[in-house]
């Protein structure tokens, strides 16, 4: 039985872990599938790269009212499943390529568990395949997975998942999509934009129900536009045959599509680890850590979506980054391990328009018991969201009215993603909401004029002298 | 004659002085041409609105790699035309109207210069179609011109401007545009995405050559093979006949073309003032102003383009809010007068690639003796950018060695005006690079992650714990 110095489980965030400090260590890294986790797979790289595609077409389609008349002659679904996973498909084979042929790393190319206590040696671990080795350290890295209501896997009808769907031989003409989160979401768009008709299934009212009530409500409001959307109905069985799927809803109804994909949440992968052999506790899935990525066994770390709420790529990197310190201490020595921290994470749906998060929604804040004023600012109040007329754009702004900080901002349309940065910077570094409007220059005419505004908005004018930081 | 509280000479940025500490003044408001200024009638708002049309043409053209067939069936001209100054004329007059409805304020409609001193009442004020009156206080804010050679001008060949550029009936076969900064880099792009032939005469071999070298080497070469340049030419005559321009180059050739556009610089206005009746010193024709914006003479002000290096309108909007502050204390008092800020000024090329800007120079930073460090993060390194394939893009940071506080930043690329922002935020706040990199999160996938991975290649991991601001 070989013994490690670390086993690290999954190669998602999991696999940054290893730098020059670790060229000494014995490492083995298992990973059942294929290296590069959800993120590289089935996640973030190649959803962008889908979504950016359906920009593309919806771009084209929308052309005519800014003076041009550009045609959607057609869509090459396979050419776009071939851009995508032919440069991604190689990056995950080369990322197993390059451990395989570190002198100092071990792959394991499959399911791996804990087996029991090792003594000094640490931890027994046992892959599917029948290897069994120990490790001082373990890092589990495991992830989460894309979850089926028991009513869909049990009636056997054809369903994808975010696994499966990008990888379709052809574009649907009609595609169920149940849940309204951000899978949902992003994949509602990709279809539509090249040309799929498609319906949501919703067991709420609205979608985006986790994001802020403005962004909620208006998002839902033009999602209902654009696509089908059945609210308040569960899918309670279906079948499939040569033309399509044909699911059963519970107001009795039966609806017939292509294609059927389930978007209805991912769990962590914490209940595949036999972790009670090794003491980890586990909750709900969940790998339980404290804040320096600790698991509840000794030298045994955790982090990403298999112990994280977060199930963010930009937090496993930061856990990744926090493990990758940590390792290397004294498991007790609390002033040397970093902290991780978790304050202020943004998030963004890569749909249309797009959507990007920070801080608390409105109603938390209320609830929080701030004094808050908010602003709610179009795009098209700023040059450059009056030059696209986008007309669905705005930026919501939360001012903590004691502080004179930001609680939150929460901003759909026209990059999105990207203007809401300065935000999330500003808070980081408790810089005033004042501050951030006056104390720097906003180019004129460029989008983030719109947060500038918002703020000025909720703000005044500062008053003379502003204080002085240089 | 009347005698006003206060004179406004120009009504860009000058015509966001008056607010509701302003009711009791008896303001002057002259304007020669149309109210909004330069940004709103033929700069900043209408060629972003061309612009925007421009990048959906070229959308639409480049949209096969992505697997979406997109044709470009059409370009409609005069719709484009209708569709920005359909919008931007309504405001320009509705500005005019606005301010003649203000019960305190007169609006003269003519050029109007400097008469003399009034002793008490200030100074005299003439315009052009024979008023005289008085004023306290006065504000020159009449902004900068096109400028054109001599060689064009006396030539007699037909040529337009940015001024007219815009307002042409049919979109041209063949342009060709005098001069490589941004209004001709702008214009170009406009033009060729729409699919006019671009000639670009140069007088020096490069476009953009304030810009920092990455930027003006890299932009230089994409120019290139985009639009034909004739570079280390000057225009030295020309003729226009029915079929369009033939312009005399000085290498003795002939250049024929439907439309010619001359980009070659903007002048001041200070030089139409007759701003010496009033003790106003003028240099090169713009006005000098000192950091509170007063100019040499007693209770005379000035903001924007006429007395500004920069010609941005998020300065003169600056610039204004600082005449807006200073006209209401005492001349001396200079405790109480508000400085103008000019440290850290952005500005951008909405041109294809888009391009942004703030701080110094790689070549600045070097001679200004700082020891410095440099990166080019490249877009294609970081998520989105390799999702939409963004071979140009890229960020390049400079940091000054010694304090760790950011010199620089220069981007090319998708949202380069957007994405510009958090560095300019860090810049205005003395934010440490380093910091920047690690204290916050950035979202994944989004773009300003080209930014964030700059920084920590500049600064690499920062050691732990990090200095704490809360």
């Amino acid at each position: 039985m070989a013994d490690f110095d670390i086993a690290i489980i999954g190669t998602g965030s999991g696999n940054t872990l290893l730098d020059d400090r670790y060229v000494d260590k014995r490492v083995a890294i298992c990973e059942k599938g294929t290296f590069g986790g959800t993120c590289l797979n089935v996640g973030c790289l190649p959803t962008k790269m889908f979504v950016y595609s359906a920009g593309v077409a919806s771009q084209v389609a929308d052309s005519s009212r800014f003076g041009v008349d550009g045609v959607l002659a057609g869509v090459r679904w396979p050419d776009i499943v071939s851009r995508v996973f032919g440069r991604i498909d190689p990056l995950a084979s080369g990322g197993e390529h390059y451990r395989r042929s570190s002198p100092n790393v071990e792959v394991f190319a499959s399911h791996t568990k804990f087996a029991g206590n090792a003594g000094v040696s640490g931890y027994r671990l046992r892959t599917e395949d029948g290897d069994e080795f120990t490790a001082e350290q373990v890092v589990i890295a495991t992830g989460a997975r894309a979850t089926v209501p028991p009513a869909i896997a049990d009636c056997g009808v054809a369903h994808h998942t975010s696994d499966t769907i990008m990888r379709i031989s052809e574009l649907p003409e009609h595609i169920v999509i149940v849940g309204g989160g951000y899978v949902a979401a992003e994949f509602a768009h990709v279809f539509s934009s090249l040309g799929t008709r498609v319906t949501i299934v919703l067991r709420g009212t609205t979608m985006l129900s986790h994001t802020d009530d403005t962004i909620c409500e208006r998002f839902t409001d033009i999602a209902g536009k654009k696509w089908e959307i059945r609210s308040r109905r569960n899918i309670v069985g279906g079948r499939s045959d040569d033309t399509g799927v044909a699911l059963e809803l519970d107001d009795g109804s039966t609806l017939h599509a292509d294609t059927l994909l389930v978007a209805t949440g991912r769990v962590p992968n914490g209940d595949q680890l036999d972790a009670h052999h090794a003491g980890v506790a586990v909750q709900d899935g969940r790998v339980v850590v404290d804040e320096f990525q600790r698991t509840t066994a000794r030298n045994v770390f955790a982090l990403g979506d298999v112990s994280s709420p977060f199930q963010l790529k930009h937090v496993a990197n930061h856990e990744a980054r926090v493990v990758k310190h940590n390792l290397l201490q004294d498991w007790d020595d609390t002033d040397a391990l970093m902290r991780a921290n978790h304050r202020h994470v943004p998030s963004a749906v890569f749909t249309e328009p797009q959507i990007a998060s920070v801080g608390l929604t409105e109603n938390e804040a209320r609830a929080a018991g701030y004094r808050i004023r908010s602003k709610v600012q179009d795009y098209s109040d700023v040059g450059y969201g009056w030059a696209m007329e986008e007309t669905h754009g705005f930026a919501k702004v939360i001012v903590d009215d004691d502080s004179g900080l930001l609680l939150g901002a929460h901003i759909m349309g026209h990059q999105a993603a990207s203007i809401i940065q300065p935000i999330i910077q500003a808070m980081a570094f408790d810089l005033p909401a004042q501050d951030m409007a006056r104390g720097q220059y906003w180019i004129h005419p460029a989008l983030p004029e719109v947060i500038e505004n918002a703020l000025l908005e909720l703000c005044g004018e500062p008053p003379w002298p502003p204080a002085r930081r240089h």
